[in-house]
């Protein structure tokens, strides 16, 4: 059986779930064993890259977030669909009418949103009112060609105070009104992924993706020929081991278990 | 070529759209022709049935607005979700969680709702709150077997302040986020479509759908084998004339003109 550990010279970490759990006062805390772990990849000459599917924030908020909680982790370590959405704007002329959460709005400072020919939905939170979905499926219908970019697909999360709706869900509402096909920029797209390759200098057959989200995380990757490994932390579920499309790579209890069965095997191999 | 008009028995009449125009001060006008229409029909001797999926307003609320119009009609000549919804939740031992318009609540007054075990999703229209979206997801994802009863599915609506996103897009959002499907009363629902039928004791071949809705009128009534004929009045649009998957069995300009076709049709018959 092919380890998923062979050959690997690069890793990719989902964040939320992975790193660190959402929520409290604190805006969440580190797994226990993770700030550690993201320690030993970089000392075992890994290379490294975050791959989030975080739109509630800049990556520069994201990643002082992390530094708090403990993390060494630097702004050009991270794939976010933010960023990505941005650099697909200047890429195909498109000027967004943005629907996405206040704290993100700065990553589109420099984007021309004058006469919108496309809608850009992330995860708005309370910005997801009844007006401005209103407002967003009329600029969507008032188009030629309606243009829908979605910063990932997720279902629903996780807070303290329970069950939130995640962007995928409003990304549904406003494909089923529309009659159109969303654009996921993000987790588990394809070109998220290999951008995240690209960045690192390696092929796919040489990476792996640890995640907590069976189908964004594993699924994704695999898709990709990326090998994946789902952590029983974060928004993981048993019956996520028995998911009726995607079959892990490898599963561990977290992060630092990962790294062990990592690690370990270089050590063998070598 | 069989027409629509042949043994026709009872008319079924979508309300909105093409019996009036909803929007303004008034909240609406009744379309030219359409009272005298309605008035034709009675005298006729056919049966008639109103078969609306407003969910916006008790039925009785419903009535009273049209007669306003000018329109006769009594409260027990309407089909409308939210009673069959009621009665649903009677048969079904169903206690829910009300996702409704304000204008809708009395209409569930006598109803059990306490420890809902399903959610009712209307036209929830300023309702449609994050706060309450995310409630309504998280009643659905508590259950074992999550029960969501939609009051029709319609895609969207115009008022005269715009387009606005209609239940079926909150449907859809709530169905992907927990991963099920919808039980959808009113139109296009076969069941609705029958029990109008049984209400007026006639059966489908005797009867005739008139609407504005391609899929929820046209194609709704047709499932259950009733003729339907498209009105180009209300949000009819000249693409549903070559619709993809139905076609209406006549198209005319507008509800008297559908009216004078089938009264002339019986003279001629006798």
């Amino acid at each position: 059986m092919a380890s998923w550990t062979s050959g690997i010279q690069a890793v990719l970490l989902d964040v939320s779930g992975v790193l660190y759990d959402s929520g409290g006062p604190a805006g969440g805390a580190a797994i226990p064993g993770s700030i550690e772990a993201v320690t030993r990849i970089r000392q075992a000459g890994l290379k490294l890259r975050f791959c989030t599917n975080e739109s509630q924030a800049t990556r520069s908020q994201f990643v002082r977030k992390l530094q708090k909680f403990g993390f060494k982790i630097s702004e050009d370590e991270v794939t976010a669909p933010g960023p990505a959405a941005r650099n697909l704007m200047q890429e195909r002329r498109l000027r967004p009418h943005l629907l996405v959460h206040d704290d993100l709005l700065p990553e589109f400072e420099s984007t021309d949103k004058s006469e919108p020919n496309c809608v850009v939905l992330g995860d708005a939170a309370e910005n997801f009112s009844y007006q401005n979905l209103n407002k967003a499926f009329q600029v969507l219908l008032g188009l030629q060609t309606p243009v829908l970019i979605s910063l990932g697909k997720g279902r629903y999360y996780k807070e303290t105070d329970g069950l939130k709706l995640d962007v995928g869900a409003y990304m549904k509402a406003l494909e089923y009104a529309c009659d159109i096909t969303a654009e996921v920029v993000g987790k588990p797209s394809k070109n998220f992924f290999m951008s995240a390759l690209t960045e690192m200098g390696v092929q796919p057959h040489e990476a792996v993706m640890i995640g907590d989200d069976v189908v964004n995380d594993i699924g994704g990757a695999q898709s990709c020929g990326i090998r994946a490994v789902l952590v029983r932390t974060g928004k993981y579920r048993p019956s996520d081991e028995n998911h009726p499309q995607v079959t892990a790579d490898g599963c561990v209890d977290n992060l630092a278990q990962a790294v062990d069965v990592l690690l370990a095997s270089r050590i063998t191999d070598q």
